[in-house]
């Protein structure tokens, strides 16, 4: 068509939005950036798994000598006290090669993290420094083949023996092995092992220890059997390994013990009284894993959304009822598979840096360790599930180009695809969530005080309810009217739950059972949470005119997916239902010109994407 | 738990259902499962892409030999005359390796179907015993880079000249350069190119050539140019290639001339007078290679679903609220997740075999050529999609274990994800089905006589219109209920689609720009048209109280996915639209105990299945 005027990036416009997703952390994301894009990430493509380890061992020891590796250790030890700052270098490097981000992600997060804050100024003397420019490579040996979602039942053993001063780390069974530990299997010569400390025969619950496993040549140690976990969908330049111990001694010094130490003599001492609130003092260190996992996530989404738009502006399709130079972004199916998706790529990185945020704050004392416990874990499923669809949607919108290698879906998808499963399942997430949401002392809860638990709550819900229920003509536009409905129903669903639930205990079902019957039930409340708190932030933020229009298809489209549930509870009536269709159409056909906009708003460079299809139109 | 029983094979029930996907190729499908059982599969693991392409044509033959090649093919020519025979041999290999699949399907189907169906006697005598055997391996030249999805548009050029006797083949630009073309890249030494034919200045529409591309060793002859498409996300056993031609002669005996022939002299005759009709006849051909990929993806659906029920029911979940050595199988999530999913699986088989059937029938002179196209269409986008989302959830409810190659996640998918994109895209394919169901002559619809069109389809829903309306209290549980409510929105679907366009046209928009603008409406107007005759087909052979659970199942999950539609055309209330969701609970549970025998029931040999965690249980 001779008068068709192609759609261009508005510079201006992409500024605000990189603007916008860079945050707070914009200087250290463009630092990085740079840094990512001198990488010849290249040199890894075709590359077989041992020498594609290897290299990304030499990237990771590179970035974290830049700077990367230490930034959340104090600044003694080399590092910049800046646990924000890393979450959103994190983030980054999920746009480039996503072996690295794990590597990176193990060595310095996990491993560095355990070191750092369940250790002492002893253990952060011998190791942090060492540990950021990788001349220490590391594991985080917590998850086990039995045990891979319940940290508190792990099996693994460390019995103290006063006489000699040291921990014995056991492998009493095959249900303790450590699995899936990365860096285990060919780089790591320390494992912070987690196992059962017994000290004189009293189980004094899960800790942390430090046990070398493989000398400075790379010899394995005595003791340490380990086992290469083998060829993987993906991520094959990680060293994915298993670990059993054979009575390994390793001297009192190396428990990690901010939380709980043993005296020479072995005397059990800790600071956090419960064993429960120990317990869960510890674990915290996941949560930096799941925040930084939904992050990564959010960029991995990104490249391929990115791909498929700049594709979809190039490529026309033919014969399909439009003229024949038609550009695929032109169809309302191309429209409603990424728009949508790209919208909630925008509102979901609102959440993730209100998370970071509440997580920093956290570590500086602030309050509210559950919360941000709860919001990780939603968030970290929430956008995990969104990079599996919006990856798949995208390599399906690039057709047979988006099936070859060179154009990265096989990557961008086999190497996420493990995010909905590790660092904590989504399933079991999201039911984590809900056990959060049906109390802010969930500790109550799990020690079965269920009916203390409901009726707290249900009283607690009792004024949103009725604020939701008293606003009910369907305003599509009005982003209140959103922003309401988006609340009733998480309201709704989480009082709904936890009626089923005290009902079911009030007729004799164990409380845990009674969740467990409700399982789809507690899912739904947990994402209809996560889903209202991240539009919320959102909303907030969303002051340009673009970024109203992501907020509106954002919202809407969110609804449009699960609009049965506002229409069985009265909420939106049919007619709402259909006008919602019609105008999530509207909406995509508004935004339409802003595609490559959108996408360029994500700030992704062309070295970091290396998607032919994709070189910036 | 000390009382737990554990749930085992119900082998007389399992035996019933093998029995009905098995159907009227019972014998065959067991003789092919054994055959490929003895295969060495395991020695395509980790094997570089050339060795395992050598290493699937290796394979190729040898099934070639031992009567897959010919199946279809006369008697004559070492076949069994047996196009139905072929389309459930094909299916049964989707259980095996993928990338033998498509060279299978390429060879024997594509390549060999296309000398078939498109040529005459001298071909068939001068090459189908050969390709059977794959003493001649070729290729089927169809796509091309710029007409993926329109074969009406191809470029690539065969003129004939009426001085040499001969038809020479151009590729005139880039866009005409033939794309993804499996075979091309290594083994083929003929290709079946479509071309615009051109007869003295005459162009006579897309015609099918015999084009030698390769000597017998191997040499790429001159004139022809070759290139790799490169690695891909999977299928790496298969050779696809990118082909140009530079003024390739041929001899006038190699146009294949059933439908459509020219004389020495440069004289164009044809049997089908219309050229619109010569056009589909000719690519009826494609029609088998749909059928038999919805097939072949039902089969990796399959594959993924039994290894997700086993390792499901042996993995114990533990901390998530129900006792510790509960099997993942007994979580409501994970019913949800995998059994409407099986049972989807088992109806679709109905539709398949009905297809199959139908397709059967026309070959041997038959009626209804286009509603096959269009069920192959539908089926394939459907059946596909499943496979996606059924591979996708299989492998998250794998966990870790199912993120390991040797649990065979990876290749199913990698292998697999291309069905939804390749031999037509799905989107485009659902948008021929919206075109068949608006009207039994779709060629009047592209003729532009929109208003003809949406009358005769208004009036002939009205019909069935009436009786939907009329029947609106739900009763879940009666298989009248769900099969009425499939069909109501299929009736409505259509009609309002109609009206849509009417209204559109009416306004003076061109008919198909208005078809675009209804695109979401075309394609939920076709899957509900496909969903409803699979469910239809499904129901008439349900006949033993299992496969009635699985109608119900898979009835009410199809229609509570899709409830908010019902919910908006007064179908069902509020009230009935929760009673939908716990019925779907309760027929998950009510089905759990026989989640093992669903699996057996697909019949899959652990040589085939090979993966270490679903070793039979």
């Amino acid at each position: 068509m001779a008068d068709r005027v192609g759609y261009t990036v508005d510079v201006e416009a992409a500024g605000q939005l990189q603007c916008f997703l860079d945050g707070r952390h914009a200087a250290l994301r463009r630092e990085t950036r740079a840094r990512l894009s001198a990488l010849p990430l290249d040199k890894a493509d075709g590359l077989g798994r041992d020498d594609y380890r290897d290299l990304v061992l030499e990237w990771t020891k590179g970035l974290g000598l830049a700077g990367d590796g230490a930034r959340s250790f104090p600044v003694a030890y080399g590092g910049q006290d800046d646990p924000g700052g890393r979450i959103a270098t994190f983030q980054t490097v999920g746009h480039s090669d996503l072996s690295l981000l794990v590597k990176m992600g193990v060595q310095f997060g996990l491993f560095g993290g355990a070191i750092h804050r369940l250790g002492t100024r002893k253990h952060h003397d011998a190791y942090l420094r060492d540990i950021g420019t990788l001349e220490l490579p590391g594991c985080f040996a917590m998850s086990e083949i039995g045990h891979g979602s319940d940290v508190r039942s792990l099996r693994t053993q460390a019995r103290y023996d006063a006489e000699a001063g040291e921990f014995v780390l056991h492998t009493p069974d095959e249900t303790a092995r450590k699995d899936w530990i990365g860096g285990a299997a060919l780089h790591a010569r320390v494992a912070v092992v987690f196992a059962q400390l017994d000290v004189a025969g009293q189980a004094q619950g899960v800790h942390a220890f430090v046990v070398p496993i493989r000398s400075a040549d790379g010899e394995v140690l005595d003791g340490v059997e380990i086992e290469d976990c083998g060829d993987k969908m993906g991520l094959q330049g990680v060293d994915n390994g298993r670990l059993r111990f054979h009575a390994v001694r390793v001297p009192r010094d190396n428990l990690l013990d901010r939380f709980g130490s043993v005296s020479a003599e072995g005397v059990y001492t800790s600071p956090v009284a419960s064993p429960g609130a120990r317990f869960f003092t510890m674990i915290g260190a996941l949560v930096e894993g799941r925040i930084c996992i939904a992050g990564a996530g959010l960029a991995v989404a990104r490249n391929a959304l990115t791909i498929a738009v700049r594709w979809g502006e190039r490529r026309q399709q033919f014969g399909t009822g439009l003229e024949a130079d038609t550009p695929l972004m032109d169809y309302l199916t191309h429209q409603r598979r990424l728009l949508p998706a790209i919208c909630e790529s925008y509102v979901l990185q609102a959440a993730h840096d209100h998370l970071t945020d509440s997580y920093v704050a956290l570590l500086d004392g602030g309050e509210g360790q559950r919360d941000v416990e709860a919001l990780a874990a939603g968030l970290k499923a929430v956008a995990t599930w969104h990079t599996v669809q919006a990856v798949q949607q995208a390599r399906e919108c690039c057709g047979g180009k988006g099936y070859l290698t060179e154009n990265r879906f096989a990557s961008l998808r086999g190497d996420s695809d493990v995010f909905v499963t590790f660092e904590g399942d989504n399933t079991v997430l999201m039911q984590l969530v809900a056990k959060t949401l049906l109390s802010d002392y969930a500790a109550q809860f799990e020690d079965l005080d269920a009916f203390g638990m409901v009726r707290s709550l249900t009283s607690r819900q009792a004024g949103r309810l009725l604020g939701g229920l008293s606003r009910r003509a369907a305003d599509l536009d009005d982003p209140v009217w959103q922003a309401e409905a988006l609340a009733f129903r998480e309201d709704r669903l989480v009082d709904s739950l936890a009626r089923r639930l005290r009902t079911l205990v009030k007729d004799g079902t164990d409380p845990l059972r009674a969740l467990a019957l409700c399982q789809d039930h507690a899912l739904a409340a947990a994402r209809a949470h996560v889903e209202r708190h991240a539009h919320e932030l959102f909303r907030e933020r969303a002051t340009s005119p673009l970024l109203q229009q992501v907020r509106d298809l954002g919202a809407l489209s969110t609804i449009e997916r699960d609009r049965a549930w506002w229409l069985e509870h009265g909420y939106l009536s049919a007619d709402d239902s259909r006008a919602l269709q019609k105008k999530v159409n509207v909406l995509c056909a508004d935004l339409r010109p802003q595609a490559l906009t959108l996408v360029a708003g994500f700030g992704i460079p062309d070295a970091l994407l290396r998607a032919p299809i994709a070189t910036a139109v």
